[in-house]
């Protein structure tokens, strides 16, 4: 067996998703080299379907890091959702409340822009490589050993190691004294895309007797629909008329009528919340989905990760000038707060909204009563869209 | 058996507690005439010791409807809590956030004044009656037939009739349609009196990994305080030095020590929800505890029932004037909005700082991540003060 080619670089990165790229674009902006490494190919990742509300800080971070302005271009701003319960919708206006605005801006393009950018700054990237391994993250020398898109086998050795490789993370394996932190939820989401003009301009989220469904839009052909289900709930079991039918009898008991089409992708989405504790171990550091999950009620998750990218460019490159790693010693602590606000946000969000499997008539009405104050109340409304669209960094 | 003393008003009201006495008081003020009954004495509902927090319309509702001014002269005004959490005290200050403040001033001194109201103009209030029964409340003439203090049959005939009569009420019973709205916590409080000067100016609630603490105050030298616990604990268990080192542990977590002095009172106080729906049958109308019972976490028992019969007083005196009952039609969506509202409030002070049973180390991080949430959020933080100072009235 032949020696592995030999790799150095200052920060190895596993995982090229947007928290990967967009720390190695970082990286090299402050001219700090970094290897990115992902088992999926380019392709892959540009099919992945999802969620698509970026936070007013994600897209400054896009833009002025210079990825590119196409969200700009090309996404929607949306100043504002509809809280939909109790028979009508309920304006939450962002730009008033909270001084802020969020965008409708694919993650899938979000990707796309990140990959170009990368290449376009000449970023070594490695897509469709297998046998990842990470070793000796706890040394001054941590080390990537794969093999790449053509076969050949690889090592890239390098001084800290970030793990950005989402939920089923190789690099979370070796944070052996972790705390994971886990919540499941009793219900999951049914997605929709379907080929129809938009029903509203902007998301609605829609409390109904039914259950929760949230109305968002791609393009102005394509649309995007979830509505809550039982996680055990099969898509075989539902023709497009069934699927009209809910989402129109939830929505419908607000006020609503949806602009119908052929729905081309039905998809189950579970539930859950996880949150691993510490994201550091020696040089080993987590981001994004490697450390955190969130339901998507809150639209975090990719938000979340750019957040956690933010800081841990800043403070690597600190480490990296310094020579000195006790700068990354607050990473864990920063970031946490930030994803235990995002987890809760999302956790109020969801509760506050679906239909809970074991809820009485009594909790059913205190939720009513939730919406109710919020709405009603400038500083609750104010609380929800300052939230939405994303806390001032840490 | 001879006939019953007959006495005709206008509105009979069982139950002399804040909520009943307020209402006479109120409809007095308008010109209409009422005979309230209890079969509590009046010495009897003056050693209750009830919670003792007024929202500034409460206090402004006893001033300026002439009842007394002694709660602005002997209460005081309290412009702020402390969230304790996370190992310190974060700041809730009313003024700013809401405009508003509150009032300590316990709920036997707003008996007093009431009663001592009713007395000086010459209300008709009979305390300690027996083998009470209400009549014909969806008739025109509904009565109320009860056994007075000195053993005389009496009988109240009044064209509305009012059940202000707590929560073990029995005019909720005439009620036939009714939905009863229950949610139990699995906790409860153990409460204290004790001899002591203040360890605070104002309330603490207090969230610590070992429960919940709640310091208030009575008067300079006596305190009111109370830390969560199981609904089974025996005060019998639990010896003064007992009590004080598991207060002392959890405000300590926080860098509070209490004033420490002999315990005169220990109580286990349950912990329990209840909305009775609708609040109004035929001629027969709920106020208070009667209709709904709240966790004692938002201060909002006794404010609801002064709430509720603020807005009966007005829609009583609208509706006899008018000889016009459809006035009432909507009283109860009325007074509901509010209670359910106040349910949600207490539910979310109550699940924000209490240590539950069930929870998972995940939803004991995630509460710290909201109430993280609650004091850096300028809004957060006022949608929580303009709540528990009171919303203004519907």
């Amino acid at each position: 067996m032949p020696e592995p080619v030999l790799t150095r670089t200052t920060v190895g990165i596993v995982g090229g998703g947007p928290a990967g790229l967009m720390l190695s674009h970082l990286l090299h902006r402050a001219g700090v080299d970094s290897v990115v490494v992902d088992n999926r190919t380019r392709h892959e990742i540009e099919q992945t379907v999802r969620a698509g509300i970026l936070e007013h800080d994600s897209v400054r971070l896009l833009v002025d890091s210079g990825v590119s302005d196409r969200a700009l271009r090309e996404g929607h701003e949306h100043r504002g959702i509809d809280l939909a319960f109790g028979g009508s919708g309920h304006r939450i206006d962002f730009p008033s409340l909270a001084g802020a605005s969020v965008w409708l801006y694919p993650q899938t393009d979000v990707f796309i822009d990140l990959a170009a950018a990368r290449e376009r700054d000449g970023g070594d990237v490695r897509f469709g490589i297998s046998d990842t391994r990470v070793v000796d993250v706890t040394s001054d020398r941590p080390g990537i050993l794969f093999t790449d898109a053509d076969g050949v086998a690889q090592e890239v050795r390098c001084h800290y190691l970030v793990g950005a490789d989402g939920s089923r993370s190789i690099c979370r394996q070796q944070i052996t004294d972790r705390r994971d932190h886990f919540r499941e939820y009793p219900f999951a989401w049914f997605g929709i895309l379907c080929d129809a003009p938009p029903s509203a301009p902007e998301l609605i989220y829609n409390h109904s007797d039914r259950g929760f469904a949230l109305i968002s839009q791609r393009t102005d052909t394509v649309q995007r629909m979830y509505f809550q289900c039982d996680p055990t709930e099969d898509v075989a079991d539902w023709s497009d008329d069934r699927i009209w039918e809910e989402l129109q009898a939830r929505v419908g008991a607000n006020g609503y009528t949806l602009q119908e089409g052929p729905i081309t992708s039905k998809t189950v989405l579970p539930f859950r919340s996880y949150v691993c504790e510490p994201m550091r171990h020696g040089n080993l550091l987590l981001a994004g989905d490697a450390a955190h999950t969130v339901p998507p009620t809150g639209a975090k998750g990719l938000n979340l990760a750019l957040a956690d990218v933010r800081l841990l460019a800043e403070q690597l490159e600190l480490a990296i000038r310094k020579d000195d790693p006790t700068v990354l010693d607050d990473y864990t602590d920063r970031a946490l707060a930030r994803v235990w606000k995002s987890q809760h946000f999302s956790y109020w969000m969801t509760t506050m909204l679906h239909s809970l499997p074991d809820a009485s008539a009594f909790d059913a009405r205190r939720q009513i009563g939730e919406l109710d104050s919020v709405v009603t109340s400038r500083a609750g409304s104010a609380y929800l869209a300052e939230a939405y669209c994303g806390w001032p960094s840490a």
